[in-house]
């Protein structure tokens, strides 16, 4: 690894200890310099000599090549001990400008030594979001170390009291008599929301989420005051391939997964957030920040939206209406209105991806004047609900923090109702026709899952406990890796065994799309189609060569395009591979949670095959050598979204006339069997992970 | 100092890390032996042996006898890093099962090799409450180290962010580099409460609030399980002089001092709480736990009271509305029924303090069954108003804590709920007449206020800033002090002149009695006598002789008996001292508190002498040599109240007929002089006070 690299990782470690005491595996130091402390008045009591020699334990000190830094004035309007929202517009400006700095140095020198000197009194959460961006997209750092999230701020993800005997054993006990910390689970069974916390507060799950808005970032809210260049700039890390309809899909999916594990649970369907109304839903993070020693912010019960008066933070409840509105006409009407009054059209292939955009919203919405900022705005009312006004000073409650959103139950409620909105422009869409469905020639006949030691088409789970090492997010000097060792859901490996017969005269070529979906709805009949479809939650999606006659075709769960492996959620960052590839690569579904956790005595589900034509799936652009295995929820770096039909297809519209049931939707090429997602109680030791 | 003394003193340092790290100025560690890891698990894995050897900073081992151990089997119900309350019933119940283990412990040997096995595996609060309380009152322990709280628990009084920062400073800078730690004041304009927050989170009024519950502890709940020794030996801890009238009256005197604060700073009254109703305020702790990283719950605008349902924590608030209409039966009636209905009658010099022991409750109730447990249970209902049923698993705000009640304006709302009760009840006595409030042959003829460069009858307040070492708190290994520098309201010493014409024949011994009370009502009107008299705050009281003739007598603040030194609110335990006297000592005012803060146009007063006939004043007993400088709010150690009077003469009743004002009220003995209270924004820096 050039020192380039390994520098820039450096940089990335213990965010709360400057970088003049030792990091890293060879107890490396920063060398510090009138600049430095320029910009970091807190240390400058002590000199340029003392910092140098401040850490006895450092055994290599670096001297970074120094330039000229720019001045990160309005930047350091965030305190470090701030909480980091890109949910808040003005979080969004100071990080945006900072992405604007390093994105502008001309070269590595100047990039790392302004990193270094800002990296101490910038917001630490700030700092390493904006360098992230910005290395991820600039050409002479896309082989750059820029290593993932948990391993450097663990309490965004780790229980405040693990961590706390984190910090115990690594003071107590040696290296080698270290046991891995578990704590016992705090889930009380008055509390039925307690029921989905595997899922909620799943670490993979939020790594994912937070790695998704990493790679689609939205952008900065002010690109009016840009330069055309910065403009051209801040469209290269914003503008990809199909982002807005991602933005819809991928968070459709995490509703219908979660609404899935609902229903395993014995609870209904997550209710679509009624905002004018008080939230029932209590969340009590256990989260606590290690810097401050303060949790985030709870929500009690029964609280409800108001006008937020936070510094440069004002939003108001009413405008919310007033967008939703604009919204929903826009859909009737199909078309939105662009900031010059021109309407655009919401075309069939388009209109989602436009939609996408202005909901979320990113920089790339054709009206923010108009459409607003609606589920940011969401976020933002929720994360503050507990103090709209700030008079008690206290900040955000997880939902403004993409890192830690999905813990907490409204998440889903209110993303809900932002689904709802796509799914009202879905059903203004032409109906697919059978001939849109139908692959001719093509017939599934049959579709069985085999996993070892369970019966045929039955999923198993199960628990299973890993062992994750934190040492290098606890700020102090530790030898030696320190694990947590944390519960979450796991399956059986499993084969899909999908019979074809191409009973056309031709080898042909397919796509082949698995979705699974519960066999009942809440009140335990089976469902109508309209209703199933939006259950439907995908599982894998591949192209398939299918040779004349009948065969047999095997797909391993691990191949999923939708998940990544185990490995790779939780993996440390290896100092071969680049950044850019590790951070996209970060984002995808975690593999442990493919399949929702059933129940002990088998929850009945429907799995659906589809072969479509590959002629009408395909993308101009050969599929990417890295990090292609999670495109379904995370598109490919750099390239096309893998798959011309519209995300979700073919489940995305309403059924045409006379389809009211499943069976009834089906063509030759599509076919259900009937399984079972079997839950045993029972923990399966993983170890260590990394 | 002995051994015994000094080892009773490490055992209190630093709680959250075991015996065996080394403590204290020499390094001393404990010798850990089979005994104390069998009743400490989580240690059994590092083995006698390693245990002995395991901190290489230790310069010192020291081995306790071992003697039997008593099972801990209930205590270790409340887990370590759960919060401790004394207003939950069932903690109370292990708190006083803890007193009793140290309480019949046979001789020195037993006690401390009880409380070195029990140290680490018990919850540190509780361990420290039920320590400190049995070494007061053992006779054994009198003279042993017992210190203070805030040493060893700094983060129930220091903001979290403070704390980080100590934290950092600790590490990164050396001992003769380091500057006092300060952190911004946070405090917004928005929220009116705060401009009172100097008070409330005032660490001096904290500590006196908590060292007052600590020599006044409620004793347990479960009285009828203990044999008649045990009973006795609780009794011997709760049953002081006049405890009852004492909790009513320091709490009266707290209200009335924060309604005096709020008048200065252009707020009402603090509104009595209807519970019936949403509380407006909101609380939002600073607080964090240094331990597990997490901060107390935060109590947003407009929670309710609701039952509680929290494992052994089972409240009813339609149960506060059944105690509080018997409470008031009892008043109009004259009389308490007792748990074996005979009716107690509650006479002219007694019924106060039953009332008191009644409403708090302590031990001391004659009814808990019919009276419950009133003032208590309000604590623990707002302590827990966030998650009233423990669904969410979430512990106690500030409410919950007598160290950090204070905290919360709903403390005084609360209190002022209870205060009304026993004004209720003195509304009931015979008025003094004026044989009962003059002194006759004795006129106050003048009172004068006199301080170094203002002008006469002024008080002057300022802000100071103090800097406090909170090293032996921070649970690690730090190399000298570390300063925290908080700032708090301070005056101006001065001396009351007061003129006596003793025109009787002989000379006297009389009581002198100085009270302060704003001059104008919140409207700005002046007061009626009855809205006046419970917002005299007491400034001093004291014993003088008259010569015969006029004479001036002088005095001066600092020797008042209201309030404790500064230096011994905040100063670290001297090793020499007695613990049951430092303790004890803790209690009081504390004296940069004694004047409210007033403003900076001046704040009308109305200063008020009274001279009372000493022969209806003293107590049969000489006074204690030692902590006798608190004794208004706190009582004398092991001593009556020394004034037999009712605790707040001659303001705790309503005045005789015809007396409207302040000035139809005064008797010659009395006299009234206009002050005032002018407060300058600028900052004192006060230095290290310990």
């Amino acid at each position: 690894m050039s020192n380039f690299k390994r520098n820039f990782h450096l940089l990335f470690e213990r965010p709360h200890q400057p970088v003049f005491i030792a990091k890293g595996p060879k107890k490396t130091a920063f060398k510090v310099c009138e600049e430095y402390l320029k910009v970091n008045p807190r240390y400058k009591c002590l000199g340029v000599s003392h910092c140098n020699s401040f850490d006895k334990n450092a055994e290599e000190l670096v001297e970074v090549k120094r330039t000229p830094i720019p001045s990160f004035d309005e930047i350091l309007e965030l305190k470090r001990d701030e909480n980091f929202s890109l949910f808040i517009p003005k979080h969004r400006r100071l990080a945006g400008k900072l992405i604007d700095i390093f994105w502008n140095m001309p070269d590595l020198d100047h990039l790392l030594f302004t990193a270094m000197c800002a990296r101490d009194c910038l917001n630490p959460y700030l700092f390493h979001y904006a360098l992230t961006v910005a290395m991820l997209h600039r050409p002479d750092t896309k082989d750059m170390a820029v290593p993932t999230f948990v391993e450097f701020f663990p309490d965004k993800f780790v229980d405040a009291k693990a961590l706390a005997e984190l910090k115990d054993q690594a003071i107590l006990i040696s290296e080698n008599s270290r046991k891995p910390i578990e704590v016992t689970e705090e889930v009380s069974d008055k509390e039925v929301e307690h029921r989905l916390m595997y899922f909620r507060e799943d670490m993979g799950v939020n790594l994912h989420h937070w790695h998704w808005h990493l790679v689609y970032p939205h952008g900065t809210s002010d690109l009016e005051d840009k330069t055309e260049a910065q403009v051209e700039a801040t469209k290269k890390i914003v503008d990809k391939d199909r982002r807005g309809e991602l933005f819809y899909y991928m968070h459709q999916q995490v509703i219908a997964r979660y609404n899935y594990e609902r229903l395993c649970n014995d609870l209904k369907k997550t209710k679509k957030l009624d905002w004018t109304k008080e939230i029932e839903e209590a969340y009590f993070p256990k989260l606590g920040t290690l810097k401050t020693g303060m949790s985030y912010a709870a929500r009690v019960a029964n609280q409800k939206f108001q006008d937020l008066d936070r510094e440069e933070d004002k939003r108001y409840v009413d405008e919310l209406k007033k967008w939703s509105d604009q919204i929903y006409a826009a859909i009737h009407h199909g078309s939105v209105i662009d900031e010059r009054g021109c309407l655009i059209s919401l075309t069939e292939s388009k209109g989602i991806d436009i939609l996408g955009n202005i909901i979320e919203s990113s920089a790339l919405s054709h009206n923010r004047t108009l459409y607003g900022d609606l589920h940011n705005t969401g976020h933002d009312f929720i994360g503050n609900i507990h103090d709209p006004d700030n008079r008690h000073l206290k900040s955000l409650g997880v939902m403004g923090d993409s890192a830690m959103a999905m813990r907490d139950p409204v998440f889903y409620r209110w993303h809900t109702y932002i689904d709802d909105m796509f799914q009202e422009y879905k059903a203004t869409l032409p109906h697919y026709s059978e001939s849109q469905l139908n692959y001719p020639g093509i017939t599934v006949s049959a579709i069985e899952v085999q996993s070892h030691r369970s019966p045929n088409n039955t999923f198993s789970t199960f628990w299973q406990k890993t062992d994750l090492d934190l040492s290098k997010g606890l700020d102090f000097d530790t030898k030696g890796p320190i694990y947590w060792r944390f519960k979450h859901l796991q399956h059986q490996p499993f084969t899909y065994k999908i019979t074809v017969n191409n009973h056309s005269n031709s080898n042909k070529k397919g796509t082949c799309r698995i979705f699974l979906a519960p066999k009942y709805d809440e009140t335990g009949k089976p469902w109508s189609f309209r209703d199933q479809k939006i259950m439907f939650i995908e599982l894998d999606k591949f192209t398939i060569d299918l040779e004349r006659g009948q065969k047999i075709y095997s797909r391993e769960d691990h191949e999923s395009t939708v998940t990544i492996s185990f490995e790779k959620t939780f993996r440390k960052f290896q100092e071969e591979e680049s950044s850019a590839e590790f951070n996209f690569c970060g984002c995808g579904w975690p593999h442990h949670m493919l399949i929702p956790k059933g129940t002990p005595e088998g929850f009945a589900s429907q799995l659906f095959v589809m072969i479509s034509n590959y002629e009408d799936d395909k993308v101009a652009e050969e599929l990417g050598e890295t990090c292609n295995d999670a495109g379904s929820y995370c598109g490919i770096k750099n390239k096309m979204y893998p798959d011309r039909r519209a995300m979700g297809y073919p489940f995305d519209r309403l059924p045409r006339n006379g389809v009211d049931t499943l069976q009834e939707f089906l063509t030759p090429n599509m076919r259900v069997q009937d399984v079972t997602i079997k839950f045993s109680d029972r923990i399966d030791i993983h170890g260590p992970v990394n």
